[in-house]
C-alpha cells in the first residue's frame, strides 16, 4: 500500500499522552464514572414479568390521565418511550393537588402485576414528586379532539400528543431501520454538503445563503458576495456529490436535509425536508437499481411496528406490508404505462390530461397507475429523455433514459432514481441539450475521465416514507417542526 | 389511552390497497424481484478461508498499484471497502495496456490462499474486463505525495486516495457506533430544523437565507423578505428544539448539520459542520450530563478500529482509547481549574494571558491543564455565569452554572454541555440580563410553563471527534466536502 501525504502525520506521540497523571496533585480530579441512565417505562415493562420480583423502581414522565375511583386513583404516566405509558396506582390520601394533565412527575413504587384489562403490570406507587405544574386552565394540550392547524400553531408542544409522539418514534424506527439495511449492503454513510455552488436537478426554486449583514461588520456587498467567493444555495440534492464518493468508496449514501423554495402549498411538500439517497458503482441496469429500493422498502417493512395511536395502526395496515413484503413488485416500462394509460382512457375518458408517449405522467395518471390498475406499489422504468435530468444514461433506442420512478398509491412517487450516464462523450452532449455551462461542471465530468465506472441510485423522499407507513396524509405531520412557505415556527 | 385528532385518519382503506391486481392484465407486470449486491472486497476476504473452496468470484473496483514480474503481475483492486483492497494476481499474457492506475475494471477469477506476505487470500484471474480508462499522464491523483492544499483543490478525487477513504471510513463506522449507543439507551433519534428563526447562541455570526431571487418572478424585496414571513437563518446549534422534543420524549438526539459564518481561518472551525446533541428530561445533576458524555464516548472508541492509512492506526491511538477506555476520566470545577492554573503561573510564568476567576480559559489554558496536569480527557464544570449563553442552570452558589465542557489533548473542547434552566423565574430573569426579547423566546418559556422538568444535555463536534481519533490534526481533512469561508467547491 502507498501512504499520501495528504494528512500531517505527528512525528511522535506526545508524551503527556503516553504518561497520564503527570502532575500527583491532579490525582483527586479523578473519580469513578457513573454509569448508563436509569430504565425508561419501555425498558421496565420490556423485562420479563418472572424477572421481577417486588423491588422499587423509580418512575419518571408526564401525566397523561388521572382517573379517580372510591379507594384509589389511576393515573397513566409517560416518559415518551412507548405510546401506552405506564398505570401507575395511587392511594386517596396520597394525591398532590397539582398531580393534574401535563405535569411533570417521579413516582417511587413497585411493578406489580395489573389486575386491570390494558397493561400487564402497573405501578403500586408510594412517593409521588410533582416537579413541574402544569395548569389545567391554561394548557393549550387539552384532552379534546384538537384540530391539524391548531397543533401546527403549537409547533413546540405538539409532540405531547400521542399522535405525534407516535409519528416521532416511528421515524426514529424508520431511521435505524434505514441504517441497518444499507449497512448490511456494506455502504459507507457519507455527509454530502449542504451549501452548494451547483443546483443538482438543473431547475426548482433554490435558497441562497449569505452572511447575516445584521450581524456583520463588513460592508453589505462585500459580505453578501464574498464570503464563499461564490454564491452559494442550500441543497436540492446530494446525488452529485454523492456520485463523486462512489467513484472511490463504491457503495455510500446519506440522510440530508435538501431545500426547495418552492410557494406551492400542497401535503407532499415541504421547504425542509430530508433525503435518503443513495449511489454505488458497478451496476449494470436499472433493474439492479429497483432490486436494491424494493429490498430496502422491504426490510424497512419487516423492522417497523407502528403504534396504536397511528392512523395506520390497526392490521389494515401491517396486512397490506405483509402481502407487499412477500410479493414481488410490480415493474412496467413508462411506454407500456402510457400504453395502458391510452387504453384505459379510450374506454372511460376517465382522465383530465390525455395520456400521450413523450408527455409527463400527470398525478391522475400515476394514482390510477398504482391504486387502480397495478393495486400497488409499481415501477415505472425507462421514460423519455427529454422528460428528466441531463445525468441519466441513455438507452441504446436513444429516446428514453435507464431511469425509474416507484409510485405508491396514496402517496405518489416515493422514490426516483437512475443509471447516470458514465459515458464522457454522451454526458457532455446531454449536458449541452440542457443547456449546462461544462466548466461549472469539470469536477463532475472529471468522474467520468478517470476510471469511470457505469453507477447507479435514487432518492426517496424521507416524510413520503413516513407518510406512506404511518397513514398520515399530510407532510406537514411527518417531521418534528415543517417548514413550507410563509411558515416557519420556533 | 386518548387519541387526539392530529392526523386525519382516512375513513376506510381504499379497496384497491386491500384487493392487489385489479386488473389481471397487469398480471405481466411482475416479476421475481432480484437479491442484494454482490459482495464487496470487505465481505469477500472476511469469510472464512475454510468455507472458500475454489469457486469463481468477481471483483469490481479501481486500480491502486499495478507491479509486473517475470512470469506474472500483481494488482491491487480497491473497492473502497477496506484498505487493504485485493490482490490480484494476472497472467502477463492478460495484462490490457489500460489497466492502469485509477482505472476501474471487473475481474473474474477464483479466490485461492495468497503464498505473499501483507495477505490471507489474492484473486487469480482470469478475466479483465477495463471499465474506465484513467491515463496515468494526466491524472490528478498520482502516486507519489500530494499536499493538502493540492488535494482539497481537488476536492472531487481526494476521496480516491488512500487517507481520506480511510477517514470517510473511519466517520462511517463513528456514525454507526454514535446511533448503537443512544439506541442501547433508549433515546429517539429526531431531526431538528435546519432552517430557524432564532439563534441559539445568541452570539456568534449567522447565515441568513432567502429565496434566490434569480429564479423567482416575485419582485426582489418580496421575494427575499417574505418567503417564511420572517428572516430565516441557517440554524447554529438544535439545541432549543432538542428541549421542545424532550418534554415529550424524555430522551432525544441528533446529529445535524451546523453553520457558523465565521471568517477566522483555523484548523478547528469550518462553516458548515455537523453536530451530535443529545437532550433528556428527569437528569439531576452536571455529573448525570458528564457520565453519560463519557459513557458514550467510551462506548464508541471500542466499537471503532482506525486502519492502516490513518495517522493514529500504528497503536498508539490504541493503546491511548484502551487506557481512556477502562480509566474514570477527570473532572475538575472551574474555580479549581483557575486555581491550579494560577498556581502553575506562580511559579513559571508559563501563559501569556494571566488565569483569574472570572474570565475565560484562553487556549493555552485548556491545553496545560488537559495535555499537562492531567494528562488525558477533563471535563471542566461550574463555569460562572456571565461567561456562558442565558439558558443553563444556575447553582445555588448564584455565581455560577451547572455546565461543563469537556477537553481533550490537542483537540481542546470536544464536548459542551449543561443542565437547562427549568425554573420559569430564573430564565427570564436569565433572558432579561442576556439582552432576549422574552416575547419571541415565548415557545421555549412554554416549555418550562406546562409541566417543566428538570434537564440537561450537550453538543459534540463531528469532525473534532474524527480529528481525536484519527489523528488527522485539521477538521478540514476530517469531512468529505469542507466549507469555509472563502471556499467553497463543488
Amino acid at each position: 500500500m502507498f501512504l499520501r501525504g495528504c494528512v500531517t502525520t505527528p512525528a511522535t506521540l506526545p508524551k503527556s499522552l503516553a504518561v497520564r497523571r503527570l502532575f500527583s496533585s491532579s490525582q483527586k480530579y479523578f473519580a469513578t464514572a457513573g454509569t448508563s441512565l436509569p430504565q425508561t417505562i419501555r425498558q421496565l415493562l420490556a423485562r420479563p414479568e418472572s424477572s421481577q420480583p417486588l423491588h422499587p423502581v423509580e418512575v419518571s414522565g408526564w401525566v397523561k390521565s388521572v382517573r379517580r375511583q372510591k379507594n384509589v386513583t389511576f393515573a397513566v404516566i409517560s416518559d415518551g418511550s412507548w405510546a401506552p405509558g405506564m398505570q401507575a396506582v395511587l392511594s386517596n390520601t396520597n394525591i398532590p393537588k397539582n398531580l393534574t394533565n401535563g405535569a411533570s412527575v417521579r413516582l417511587g413504587g413497585t411493578l406489580v402485576k395489573s389486575l386491570g384489562a390494558g397493561q400487564a403490570q402497573e405501578l403500586r406507587v408510594d412517593t409521588v414528586d410533582v416537579l413541574g405544574d402544569c395548569d389545567p386552565e391554561t394548557y393549550p394540550i387539552q384532552k379534546q379532539a384538537l384540530s391539524v392547524e391548531y397543533l401546527r400553531e403549537n409547533a413546540h408542544l405538539r409532540p405531547r400528543t400521542d399522535a405525534v409522539a407516535s409519528m416521532l418514534r416511528l421515524r426514529s424506527e424508520l431511521h435505524r431501520a434505514v441504517h441497518g439495511f444499507f449497512e448490511g449492503q456494506d455502504f459507507t454513510h457519507v455527509h454530502t454538503p449542504i451549501l452548494t455552488s451547483s443546483d443538482c436537478e438543473g431547475a426548482g426554486e433554490t435558497f441562497r445563503v449569505v452572511p447575516n449583514t445584521a450581524q456583520s461588520t463588513l460592508p453589505e456587498g462585500d459580505a453578501q458576495e464574498e464570503f464563499f467567493s461564490k454564491p452559494a444555495y442550500l441543497t436540492v440534492s446530494s446525488q452529485l456529490h454523492l456520485e463523486a464518493l462512489a467513484s472511490s468508496l463504491s457503495r455510500v449514501y446519506t440522510l440530508s436535509p435538501c431545500f426547495r423554495a418552492e410557494r406551492s402549498q400542497t401535503s407532499r411538500h415541504l421547504a425542509e425536508f430530508w433525503m435518503l439517497e443513495a449511489e454505488w458503482a458497478f451496476t449494470r441496469s436499472v433493474d439492479d437499481v429497483c432490486d436494491l429500493v424494493e429490498a430496502c422498502l422491504k426490510g424497512v417493512l419487516a423492522r417497523i411496528t407502528p403504534d396504536s395511536s397511528l392512523p395506520w395502526s390497526d392490521g389494515r395496515l401491517r396486512s397490506l406490508l405483509n402481502a407487499g413484503q412477500y410479493d414481488a413488485w410490480a415493474r412496467m416500462t413508462y411506454t407500456d404505462a402510457v400504453a395502458e394509460l391510452e387504453r384505459h382512457h379510450a374506454s372511460s375518458r376517465a382522465f383530465e390530461f390525455e395520456p400521450k408517449w413523450g408527455r409527463s405522467l400527470q398525478s391522475e395518471h400515476e394514482r390510477w397507475l398504482s391504486e387502480s390498475f397495478i393495486g400497488g406499489p409499481v415501477f415505472v422504468t425507462d421514460y423519455p429523455a427529454s422528460l428528466k435530468p441531463f445525468y441519466m444514461r441513455l438507452n441504446d433506442d436513444r429516446k428514453t433514459v435507464a431511469c425509474f420512478d416507484l409510485l405508491i398509491p396514496h402517496v405518489g412517487e416515493l422514490v426516483g432514481g437512475s443509471l447516470r450516464e458514465e459515458r464522457l462523450d454522451y454526458l457532455v452532449a446531454s449536458m449541452k441539450t440542457h443547456g449546462l455551462d461544462e466548466e461549472e461542471y469539470k469536477w463532475y465530468t472529471d468522474l467520468r475521465r478517470f476510471g469511470s465506472a457505469p453507477h447507479g441510485g435514487f432518492g426517496m423522499g424521507f416524510e413520503r416514507l413516513v407518510s406512506w407507513l404511518s397513514g398520515i396524509e399530510n407532510v406537514r405531520e411527518c417531521i418534528a417542526m415543517p417548514r413550507w412557505a410563509k411558515r416557519m415556527l420556533l
